[in-house]
């Protein structure tokens, strides 16, 4: 995805890093892939009822409003953050989800990849709590938006000394379950003329 | 300060922990005082060349546009971060410097105040790295911008597992330095007529 604009929104509910997922995703694109990021945390009453929502924009341009208003791509590891925001993303837009966490989505004009992002880490890392990172692999794998030298180094740079080899292994597992999705393409984004729309491929 | 947005930039280095600091920061004013906030980080070239700014924005009202144009309150970490945004300050808005980092500052127009940070967490915290917590507590002692209460939560709420007494007596070693730095007001605000313009009151 070079040389165009991009809007992420990462969303879920407090507690589940994404945050700290946000803050890694712009310092990848800054730090060590040469763009411009802007990251932003919004707060308002929702966040005190348990949502949380991180938004990054990256471009290899001046950034001069930071307000995402139609997003390229949308994380959700809620169901309350879907039914929120999935208007937002725009048409044609990635859309990636925890399969378990999410089981109510709708299959229509965007590309979808349900990732089972809190089982991985629990049964493949370890650690529940590194589900945001494996979900960073699985963005990046699949849109590209950084690279993936640039989101290792990143998360390096930022988790917790003594835990690099537990981030190493969630990102590797979100890399990998991502990739594999994506061999199966287990949804499709609508063509423009509508005729694939809402159809599974597989 | 009640009733009204409040627009803060924090400013330094990379490494100097101040995106944690906004974070926490906004935490504090959403989830403990009941208030709106929007943070943000916009990263440019200038961070790759390690300059760090977080911004945030605290409201008791939704939060429109998340730009701050015209800070009510700026913490500078660095010379080169203080030369760089202090034009940034509304009149009468207030400045805080690291006292040893930042040796040359004008002493106009500006509440300012002077406070040896990385001093103080090296010497009476024992550990350099919570000079951003020590300045976060001197920012809430002097602006009332969030509660004390609200800082203290939200700073438990986000430091490692095993740090809270560090941060604990971090916090409180940037209450204590601002009180005794209001106590002896060492900076004026300038005076509507001017006559103050400048001068150290002492």
């Amino acid at each position: 995805m070079p040389n165009k604009k991009k809007e992420i929104r990462l969303s879920g509910s407090g507690g589940q890093g994404l945050v700290l997922a946000g803050i890694i995703l712009a310092e990848a694109a800054v730090l060590y892939d040469g763009k411009n990021a802007v990251q932003t945390q919004s707060y308002g009453p929702e966040a005190r009822g348990g949502a949380s929502k991180s938004e990054v924009i990256i471009s290899e341009e001046d950034i001069d409003y930071p307000k995402p208003e139609n997003l390229d791509i949308l994380l959700c590891l809620t169901q309350e953050s879907y039914d929120e925001y999935h208007h937002d993303l725009k048409r044609g837009g990635v859309l990636i989800v925890d399969q378990d966490l999410v089981p109510d989505i709708f299959l229509r004009q965007h590309r979808t990849y349900r990732i089972p992002f809190t089982s991985i880490a629990s049964d493949q890392v370890g650690k529940k709590f590194v589900a945001n990172i494996v979900a960073l692999g699985a963005i990046v794998a699949v849109t590209e938006v950084v690279s993936r030298e640039a989101i290792v180094k990143a998360v390096m740079a930022r988790v917790p000394k003594g835990t690099e080899q537990l981030n190493q292994r969630a990102l590797d597992a979100g890399f990998d379950a991502a990739d594999k999705a994506q061999a199966e393409e287990p949804t499709k984004e609508e063509s423009p003329n509508g005729k694939n729309a809402g159809n599974h491929k597989t």
